[in-house]
């Protein structure tokens, strides 16, 4: 099969041929139909610090897809050939400390297929049964393709109560968008976004945000404790990473309120935990992943439902060996998601 | 001032002079614009059993309103005259051990105004300042006067997760309409409704509810299991008080969901509790009045943002003095809200 | 090996030579040190109505134990021989929707050891890996044969806040009475319990419970009431199942209070949902099984450190051959715990 | 009246005469008993850069203290003369967002008596009737002369789930040494202490620590992880304000555990947020006061039940006059809590 690779140290990838995946019996082969860019996928083709010291080639790349099952391994109950699937690509290990208490998404013996173990950008991949999540077939491809980033944003609002309150999401790139969508589809009263790219600001607009700024041209904070009756927001989605969204985060949060931050920043952050988080009796979550499986039920069961549009976020879509382009675009900053068909583009 | 009161034991009000209320220096004194009638009005006017253990008469009716603030105590600094304003009509002590948990809805010494106490089917009425809720302009008159049963169904959607979630609203009557807008505005995935009447089902379906089901000729439990894959819905909202509603709620609900209990029934109710709360792991929840005052907050912060709308519900709007009219029709079944203006119906 | 059985239809168990159990690639192989009879095994034995309609002969009793690896499948990782563990003996599914939001103990698939499967009165069991937990050293191999029901101890306890709460606990079983200890071990004010039984009201004491009322000779709910100032106990954990202290215990119950229903009925139970549940504002609890697995990572921490001491609770111990005299015993209303030894007594 | 006085910029108090409070309708006169010096007394008294912004001489210091009720304003119905209370000396506006929400504490409108207005380090001190905390006779005065700071304990302890779970406080000051109390009698399984000082790690074994490390002798999160299995501690009690003991603390929390901070850095602190918090799914919460009044709600029960000993905080006591010795002693370091008595000693 064809299968999209790192096969050694430095920049780029390759589009190669690779064995067919053996399964065990606990095992599951998908077909995969389509499959999406992560922008970790960008940092490993870049051969970035981070990749360097966690990436070892020769492995296939790819943690967002969706696929039809090929094959199943015999002690597999729960899906059959055919059934539509995506999967949860985090595999933990079900017997440390976070696994007993049901925080699968924090296992100290994480690996990730499509980082540490082959994934999803090749015509099929191999999933541990447990791992993967049987989709309605009410649930659109092109959405399917990118449950993966979608839970981090419905984990990321839902970490918190949200209905009736003002959220902030800082940083309108794929996640904080889908953000504003689900904190819309789930009851969030004032939506308010920060984001220095114009086309981003767009979009977010048209995600449903209320209130969009431009921290560049605009004094952030300012604008939201305005708006907000002096009070601040009742949540921060922190979603660039940046050091001065985060705190212009913080300074937007009203007392009380809550910090999720998924955004990874590339360096220590100097916090004034006295002023924004001790004396403003405040509560900061670290995102990471996606709750095993809380989030997978709520996210697709919006979905099945169809309580949120994400149509604005999808442009091109490639054949996998056309891979070049689609990472050129994303590296220069496009806005939406660029899908990847590795068994050809015909629905 | 003209008011519309409880003179003696027995059936029916009188639309009678009163005097202005008195207001001491922690109150507030408020010109009403509109006021709503509620079931319990019903049951005062009727003089039932329930009525006769309660009402002390002379006193005026009416928990449901809103107003202008016409002239404030000396101690009052939350709000001015000329404010646009509505109330929570329960008065709490401030000192129990409920209050002081924060569980002021259920605090040990509650009274009512409009029921143990002057209400708002006045042209004027005095409120305690700490229960005044001021009201963004923007909110439109007809909804800030159904506030009260409004925060009953906000209360009851909001007593457990609903993003993502299914629900079954048992009972159609206002507050259960009011639920089923709630819940959509909120990300509930899958909305079920149960009522025998068919205007309200007709109404049900233009708030929002994705299935509805006349349990009458239709076996509603085996509708909803199936709908559901066989699992059952997540939350249980239960708005009619009827025994076989609540069989029903309790057997469509699936393991580990909650149940919210709103509607009274009017006698014990035989449960099976094994099968349907402690083999299901379920959670059942008595839903009391409105949090005091998270509740008013989500509910008028939605409202605010335009996330809920109520239009569907609202009908007949008459003279205060035409009260026997519009009690009459509701009696009779008819399944909106009805202002009441005691103040003439000039906008 | 030996094993106690139900070999047919009809009162009484067998003492009877069995096959020693094959395992799979994820089960686990243990040699049982000490096994604890629970109420359910005297139903079986008995042969009551629903133990007629649930318990397929033959099949090995017993779920309540600890003991050795002996042998495990070639895919286990999580444990090795000579480990001492015990077992969760719910078996779940994995992919049902609660087993997918976290909530393994209502599994719509569960299967139960030695209920549904061969169990633990034997010398060797078969568990699967995933329900193996491993023991730390340090917990006395008594109490390490005790984890099930003192997991339904703590799963009740813990199911709500318990720290500078007065809890009430009705009836003083061996799980009532391990729910003493626990309430205790975690901060609650006062402990009330009730129980018609003068030796477990006397154990109840030695557990730590601070009021214990005969409700056959006092007004139990007058007494708390007075106890309480008039409120009522923050939270009630309802463990005998019987009418008259279920309707007790809501009426003991505080406005915003918590029920927590352990025992099992034997019929419906008619409540005045108005007074007891609706107007109370209170959250009932079905509590079914052991949290899996927090709840044994709380239990074992707790037992680990030294928080509970469970010691007023054991009697007699006797090898496995000699069950009919601790099923006599139990069965004549012993209040505390009967272990079984199929591989002999010595330590 | 005497009272202890900052009477103009610079360091150091005076002991005065000043005026008995006029108390309003709504207020309450309290004949002081004991108080207790906090670690913002000694900054008000020594006049550092905080004091210099906030503090508005002249003004009576002290906000820690029990009392008796001497005169009651004529709308108080919740005490009278006579009583024996205490008080939250913060008091709230009750009609921001956040008090309307139920976090009264970190109201937006907040003024500390004591800090703000004149405190309880006098005879005579005037308290708004909804801050007084009437204590059962049965609580010692030395711990009702110390609520203040065990509030703040008690809402650290048990700002999240404490049973069973594993507790590390970083600084062993008499908050630290409290939370130490208060987590063993809540249920926490082992307990860490980490502190430099050699009087207070021997206090800290007294509270009830199970371990307890010097970090300038040995490396605590290594000794931590290795005491936990490598996994580190399920909850962070950060007491310390000390920025090495902030980044220890954070080293030794495990994934998806909580840290709860109550110390007051001097100065930012940079953090690792990717690997510390957002990698690790942690919630980070500010601790700042005391829940109003949940906090005292459990507080107090715990004490009347005699759950928590802080017999070993408790030193010196001195008449109010002799006030510079006792901040001497604390400004070098004592590790205990000293009391004042404004009105003489005797019992």
């Amino acid at each position: 099969m064809k299968a999209l690779r790192k096969m050694k140290s430095g920049r780029g990838l390759s589009y190669e041929s690779a064995a067919v995946p053996e399964i065990g019996p606990a095992d599951v082969l998908v077909r995969v139909r389509a499959a999406s860019i992560c922008g970790t996928d960008l940092h490993i083709y870049g051969w970035d610090k981070w990749s360097q010291g966690r990436i070892k080639p020769p492995v296939t790349l790819g943690h967002e897809f969706c696929g039809v099952v090929e094959r199943i391994g015999e002690d597999v109950a729960a899906v059959k050939p055919g059934d539509f699937v995506s999967a949860e690509m985090h595999v933990n290990c079900g017997h440390c400390h976070q696994c007993r208490l049901g925080e699968a998404h924090v296992c100290q013996n994480l690996h990730i297929l499509g980082i540490d173990r082959d994934g999803a950008f090749a015509e099929l991949v191999k999933i541990p049964a447990a791992n993967i999540w049987k989709l309605d077939s009410s649930i659109p491809e092109h959405y399917a393709a990118i449950l993966d980033p979608l839970g981090n944003a419905v984990h990321t609002v839902l970490a918190g109560p949200v209905a009736g309150r003002t959220v902030l999401v800082t940083g309108c790139g794929p996640i904080g968008l889908m953000a504003i969508a689900v904190a819309r589809a789930c009851g969030s009263s004032v939506i308010f976004a920060t984001e220095v790219n114009e086309q981003r600001r767009a979009m977010a607009k048209k995600m449903g945000a209320d209130v969009v700024v431009n921290p560049a041209e605009e004094d952030a904070v300012a604008r939201i404790l305005r708006e907000t009756g002096g009070t601040g927001v009742d949540a921060l989605l922190e979603m660039s990473g940046n050091v001065t969204a985060i705190h212009q985060g913080f300074a937007a949060l009203r007392a009380g309120g809550r910090a999720s931050l998924l955004g990874i920043p590339t360096e220590a952050v100097a916090l004034d935990l006295v002023k924004d988080v001790i004396f403003k009796g405040a509560t900061v979550q670290g995102i990471y992943g996606r709750r095993m499986y809380e989030t997978w039920v709520q996210m697709t069961a919006l979905l099945k439902a169809g309580r949120v549009n994400l149509e604005p976020l999808f442009g091109e879509r490639v054949a996998l060996s056309e891979f070049e382009s689609a990472f050129a675009k994303l590296s220069g900053g496009h806005a939406g998601k660029i899908l990847l068909y590795p068994n050809g583009m015909a629905g």
